[in-house]
């Protein structure tokens, strides 16, 4: 399930301005690329070149007012009528209204329209029909068509999200997209080969936005690391001049496990788009085996990362004091552009449920005494079907908290165990003769937390794959200490997790804390070395205070006056309102 | 020390409209305040009546381009020149130019300019003087005047945020702002009575911050609880109608810790307001007794109270899923408006940081013998000095976890050894030859830690003795379950602190686990209700999600026709860029 389409990733290759939200962006990302995968020959020429040159200007409308990520749940439909070969589509409510496509307000003459299929008197649930909105040489609105734009949003002001009610409007039976399901001219409903075909790419664009969450990470990492070396304040020790403000361990302790979740995600994303290349061969010869898998994979690191990153967005923004309010440090748009991941291609928290749901079916497996694979084989091993969620005081800590593979065991038993709780939680609410729905429903803060910590394994055991890549000793050296810095960062803040699971004991929580100061320490000198590493041309950040050179003050000095505000020295509302009011009181 | 003081709620009163920023603010919030206090009474006949009628629009310029926090490194000069009688204001460097003062941009004809003062060769710190800026009549910036908007922001875009460099702009001698300091005719400097007086101004306005967040919390949970009793979405049982999102359990926990939040953020409020009058009551008879304490309390839960709410407030707004990013839903007004309070009076971090200073010397004085009183006086108790940051585990963990004065002593413990455990840093740091200085940077992480339980303790304290003022059982009754939920939900957010420092055992963290989600169920037929007492009217509130009567599609709908873009079917952009584009393809 998805709500909004507008900033589909999938098209990235399409888009004019690729790190900025435009009007055309589901034209080229979702319109153009819906036909390519859903429409008929027929269709193809009907409709691809007139969009390919932009005669047919095009939109997806999929959410409606009331209903986001509960598909099934839309309540928009296409009622097929015999008698003139036509769809009759309606919006029987307000709530069933089109809601929030982009382009859809003004700019889209066209609208690839989600709706349920009605024909000889049964519904056979959603489909997609091409709807023509405004007249092709007046850009009027066609009757029954009633469309334009949603409003002020956060961010995204250069895009006319819109909304789009539909009353009586007739399609040609052509227009419904009908390569794979379709409804002959009788009425006759034609069942597609096959429903995991659609499931793909909903798992293709949640992996493509892991990697959206490592660039997003990497640009504010960049902008603030930046800015605080070039930045001096207050002072460390009296008397001296005012430190760069990277020196001070508290910036320190809010951007190096930053810095270092943008390398973990940037390698999480990489892999996640390797691994959707190989099991998307084996799709397209059939073998779906791999695919639940990876679905579940996606779901919960699209969440993760989407909510860590969201977060982190927003500490590197406050970390470069008050010029991170001003949209020359480009914080701000980083944050509004980049936020709405958390919502749209799936709901977060309705992501992590879908992980769980997963994971608890798997651990069931596990239990029943089948041999898991993948990620999630670690709920085999005989030990830990024995796991507890209570702490084991025998249990062995023979933990090495500066050996990642150690770490990577620790993360993998906390995922394991919390995996156990979360399925002990709902045996108990079976046991209290609840529905297995209220079951699931009362354990689902449990099942959020064992998804969560079954990811943050995940990404912690692919950080540390990754370094065996590695092959300079020195780059192996500091991204060795970014892993550690970012698996000790995430102990310290789950430290609860780890304590309860008799995981580690107190003296190596304590010793953990000390260790990252250590690291943060060694990584001061990198810093700076390790953002410009990621490589983002000035152009790309756009950002005063992450500039390359450093030159910070002038160029903001530069960029003020350069606001519209400033295009006159007395500003017309002195002569409108100003002036006026004085005389008046 | 504070940057930025466009929003300062001192002068919430004055407002044209209280709950959005404009122009006017700062001469309404700042500069008519700063001429009540530190005005002469020939000032104020030159300066008050016509601020007053609006013919004088000021500003209060502090903070500048490469200055914040930091006060005693602004750069601007203000050097008396006898032979005019004349001081001659400097910008000398790009770094100082003045930057962010609200309405400074176009609004304003005068700035209250801080700088720092020289005369007769010496540099007397900091003192405010008042700064023509542009021609009264034209508007037109006077000579030496560089005045401009310094650009768009995150938010706050009907406020001209200014910048002001300053060219050998001469003033009167009269323009310093002399009820206390004073420069004679000669050049001969007069020091201010006493420095403490501008120090209980910082004082009340933190202390205002603190209602401030709770103001917003209660707004975005009205927004958030009331849309969550609307929405209806998925399924729990299949078949039946899709809920209230309200009813999954996921939801209850995002939402009802931050509804709990929002009442103990009221009542904090409301503690800090009357404590500042109190004492500001015994400011004014010369007892300054008070006022370390109250200064350090301001401080950290400024700042504690600002993170978390400007957390939270993004947390209500994307747990109304899509709509959340509309601003019909008033979300993201409320995010942009309050995030800038992280900042502005005091960088959070910086604010924790003094409040750690307060925390650790008063440990001191305590191991020292001495007996403290107030907020730190659980640092007295014997037993506490005694408190090692390593578990002991001969602790009597007699912890009721339903027993708030219990959980109020956890929390007190909890300060206690995290305090004790910072001292001990900057202790070991000065063990191994580091200065002062780097002892106490290297301890900043513990000394930010230990600032954070503190805060923490003294709200769960407020809350609790909040509850005896309840004489209503029913009432006392909702309140109790709040702010036991406040005070598990913190434990659980925070579980390792408690079972690194042996407060509590790993059966009670998994039994408050089990008795929060108790807590939520028991919440539930109560939570609409809860947000209504806070009597926030549709007019305040300001958000369509949030509407008191429920019907938010059909208003949605309405509002979204009143979008701008809307005023014309055929947008501007078709004529002037689709179809020329079109007819070149």
């Amino acid at each position: 399930p998805e709500i909004w389409r507008e900033s589909e990733r999938e098209g990235q290759m399409w888009c004019v301005h690729p790190d900025r939200p435009e009007p055309l962006d589901l034209h080229l990302g979702m319109f153009l690329p819906t036909l390519l995968n859903q429409a008929t020959p027929e269709q193809m020429d009907r409709f691809f070149m007139p969009a390919w040159n932009l005669e047919i200007v095009g939109t997806y409308a999929q959410t409606e007012m009331g209903h986001g990520t509960h598909l099934r749940g839309l309540e928009t439909t296409a009622t097929y009528d015999p008698a003139t070969q036509e769809f009759v589509l309606n919006s029987p409510t307000i709530s069933s209204i089109k809601w929030w496509p982009g382009g859809l307000g003004k700019t889209s003459n066209h609208a690839v329209v989600l709706a349920q299929l009605y024909t000889q008197g049964n519904c056979h649930g959603l489909h997609a029909f091409i709807v023509p909105i405004r007249d092709m040489n007046t850009h009027v609105p066609l009757p029954g068509i009633v469309v334009g734009d949603i409003g002020p949003k956060f961010g995204f002001s250069e895009v006319d999200n819109g909304f789009l009610k539909l009353e009586n409007v007739r399609i040609p039976r052509e227009n419904m997209l009908m390569k794979y399901a379709k409804v002959e001219p009788d009425g006759t409903y034609v069942k597609p080969p096959s429903a995991k075909l659609t499931y793909g790419t909903m798992v293709f664009i949640r992996s493509m936005i892991v990697g959206e969450s490592a660039r997003a990470l990497a640009k504010s990492c960049t902008i603030a690391i930046r800015y605080s070396s070039v930045r001096h304040q207050s002072e460390i020790r009296p008397g001296e001049p005012e430190p760069q403000i990277l020196d001070y361990q508290t910036q320190q302790y809010k951007l190096f496990p930053l810095l270092a979740m943008a390398y973990a995600f940037t390698f999480v994303g990489q892999y996640m788009s390797q691994t959707y290349q190989r099991i998307s061969g084996d799709i397209n010869e059939g073998d779906f085996s791999e695919l639940p898998e990876l679905h579940a994979l996606s779901a919960g690191l699209k969440a993760f990362t989407t909510w860590e990153t969201n977060s982190a967005i927003e500490v590197c923004r406050m970390s470069c004091g008050g010029h991170g309010y001003s949209r020359s440090s480009a914080l701000p748009d980083i944050y509004v552009n980049f936020t709405p991941t958390c919502t749209y291609e799936g709901e977060n928290t309705v992501m992590m449920l879908q992980t769980a749901r997963y994971l608890v079916k798997s651990y069931q497996r596990a239990m029943a005494g089948q041999q898991l694979s993948g990620t999630v084989s670690y709920l085999n091993e005989a030990e830990h079907q024995r796991v507890q969620p209570q702490p084991v005081a025998a249990r062995p800590t023979v933990v090495d908290i500066n050996d990642l593979a150690s770490l990577v065991e620790v993360y993998k038993l906390r995922a394991a165990i919390l995996v156990a709780l979360a399925a002990k939680s709902i045996q108990q609410e079976l046991q209290r003769r609840k529905s297995p729905e209220d079951a699931w429903n009362n354990s689902a803060i449990d099942l959020v937390r064992a998804s969560d910590a079954h990811c943050h394994y995940v990404v912690v055991k692919l950080f540390t794959d990754k370094l065996g890549e590695i092959g300079d000793t020195a780059i192996h050296s500091v991204m060795s200490t970014l892993a550690l810095l970012y698996a000790l960062h995430g102990i310290t803040k789950n430290s609860g997790d780890f304590l309860q699971a008799g995981l580690l004991n107190v003296p190596q929580v304590l010793q953990i804390s000390i260790r990252i100061k250590e690291l943060l320490a060694q990584l001061r000198p990198n810093a700076v070395a390790l953002v410009d590493s990621f490589d983002l041309h000035d152009k790309k950040l756009n950002s005063v205070l992450g500039r390359y050179d450093g030159n910070v003050y002038d160029h903001m000095f530069e960029w003020a006056r350069r606001s519209p505000l400033n295009a006159t020295e007395v500003h017309e509302s002195f002569h409108k309102y100003l002036k006026p009011l004085r005389s008046k009181l």
